[in-house]
């Protein structure tokens, strides 16, 4: 028997406590709906954090219990306190565990560091269609996603998209106002998986979409940590004789 | 629950055969061990088939059951006849099929052809020493394995390699000799997921090698066919509204 | 004095010589019309070669004088002869030569033996707006081009396009009628360098366009071949004591 | 005629003048060697710098005139002050410097914050045999270098090195003593080119090897900026109507 995978959803979990519009999207935080679906589906173990609680609600017991996380973050992401982000890092780098960068994540402080460039991109808020086409069909992340899928209504992020060339370009998305976007990369950092996916502003209801959250339960997936001795590094004796 | 992966194991069956030091070694033939190894393992469905079989003992029923296909060959590569290996890509590029190529089928017919280049080598064999050294340590195939193994006895290979970059390189290996290989190499070819492994000189028991079948096993595993939709390709209608 | 780089344009150059609306557009020939602008520039010798000469103007003498051939081919692919096609790629993998393939060329004997895969694609004649964005932005090939340029007539091109990851993907395409494509792809195979270039649809005047020729030229300047010494391949001595 | 690159070798410069053992190595020390090199070939424009300079040598000045920045630094990484590292990043990812880094410039900050990861790898001195071997023949930072070339006496650096896949993976290390080692790594970030080369401890005198040498000058040449506008990024207008 598979063991579970251990899934941390965090969220800032700000604009749905202070703007009623967003809150009627998300009733439950945009955590709330990533989880609730996680959940209906066999092979995880889930549970969710916020900005607000201590910690960021990221002990290191609850880091250590976890395999992959998923990060949504947007206003708030100066508000992370750099010992969390350290913690995080060195969980994904020196320990394995994935990391799903949703949307405006691409600037959170965690997947800035962890890409070593700026993370910037254009954007636009208009509520235009986008179309996400796979250009990975073999991909796992693909699995039971057809030539591409819609959503009626996204925020625009165009390039150039100020990150490393992905390890495993999955999604290309296509803006109705003119602009493509590297949507769905994979990189790898250390032992550590991590997935980028840039549909799902808080203003749309992105995150009820079967598209997009098939998606993510892929992602989660394919950045579970794999299991083997930790890598020995530092000074060693020589395993031939030198002479 | 999971469907179990359906695995061929082809060998080309000839120095078994005809050698007896190498029947020694493999009574039971090289596609033996491997499917042996296989069936001790849960999630496989695990059939061999050979050279000197009618179609090779790939047939359209076989090709069609198969979702990783592993490959030895070495010195009958001419004798696979063009129609299988027309059959072999295209299951493979086309619909997915994963295909494991082990040792000297960096010359076979079906990976020369997926690679596009000579995939010619340097060799000798003197039964050195050889440590692969893994070189992505999150990746799936590296699962279970440390930082390095070694195998008494095998053939060298060595660079430089004619492959195209590997889209993931897994393993590099060491030999006693001054070389290096290229030794575990992951390419994504159309829908389908490739892996070359280099060890396994038919003189050596390679194939018992627990860190070796480790690899294997974690190959298939690794280049299961993803279910989704079949590519739209050819003439389109357009999405959007063109004026 | 750096040298020349030598650059043979070849081009089927069939359309421009039945089709009247064709020739009105490339009365030199599309070959005629890229051999221009690289005549304009400096740093290159130009030749330029078609499918109806001898050989197909491809001669040992002419391939062996070539640092880069750029291919156009479209609606004769199949009249290109295998002998010609095993040259060329040799030429490429073996020797270094570089390759630029352009738009229907994806579907050229040379480059689908390169890349391993179907090379085939979405694609629709209805003349409308493309647009190409840098995705890499410190790659040569971009140098001089702005985040993006409008081509305001082409064809159609559009995923999933069925080649191996591009070792550096330079340019994404996006179409009015709602699709992407990956558009400026590059390739290492063997000793040699490979571009693809999306735009070139035979009806439009793609190739008067500044940026076009602009990206052309970069491109043939970063696919020239690397001097050094032939790889060494076969059975080899140790370069170490092996006890 | 081509502009110049403007290269500034940069090194610690504290074993040279503490340790009369490496002094008699590099009386120049080791930026000197470097420099004076690049000196001697066409096409640069050559300064060095070092760590107890004012702002290290590396004003604003300094930096906006260099093209190409090789960077040698071993036992000082944590003297080089933050805001001169904020100042190099910046260069590199936001304008395209080309960045080089020797040896256990692995460690140095500018790198490991380019990387993202933790950079830490295997390590021995014991002045042990090294054989490079090129695995990306045709790449320009290859050029003319053979098969493989030899260093008497290195430190040896092993794997699992925690970095990010290169994206061109051009060098490979054997070690006497049984590693391996990814000791010729491209990465792009952002705007910018870097290299990492692995040779170079500074009690041997690897930087006279004339090898050595000309993949150091090869690599700044590669790794020049490319002359564009800058990308536009933050908030944008519609290229297209969105209605």
């Amino acid at each position: 028997m598979k063991e579970a995978i251990r899934v941390t959803v965090w969220n800032e979990f700000l604009h749905e406590k202070t703007k009623p519009e967003i809150a009627k999207v998300y009733p439950e935080g945009i955590h709330g709906a990533i989880a609730k679906h996680l959940r209906s589906r066999s092979g995880f173990e889930v549970r969710t954090a916020t900005l607000d609680e201590p910690e960021h609600g990221l002990t290191d017991e609850v880091l250590k219990g976890t395999d992959v996380l998923v990060w949504w973050g947007h206003a708030a992401h100066e508000k992370v306190s750099d010992a969390v982000v350290d913690k995080v890092c060195n969980r994904i780098v020196s320990e394995g565990m994935g990391f799903i960068a949703l949307h405006s994540a691409h600037y959170s402080k965690v997947f800035k560091r962890l890409m070593g460039t700026t993370c910037f991109l254009k954007w636009r808020e208009a509520g235009e269609k986008e179309r996400l086409w796979v250009v990975a069909p073999g991909h796992p992340i693909a699995g039971g996603i057809s030539d591409c899928f819609e959503l009626e209504h996204e925020e625009m992020y165009g390039e150039h998209f100020d990150i490393p060339s992905p390890d495993e370009l999955v999604f290309i998305g296509w803006f109705k106002g003119g602009e493509v976007f590297r949507s769905g990369c994979c990189f790898h950092r250390g032992l550590g998986k991590i997935f980028y996916f840039q549909p799902g502003h808080e203003t749309y209801p992105t995150y009820y979409n079967q598209n997009v959250l098939k998606v993510i339960e892929n992602a989660v997936r394919w950045a579970a940590p794999v299991k083997r001795p930790a890598p020995v590094r530092g000074n060693v004796q020589a395993l031939e004789k030198l002479s």
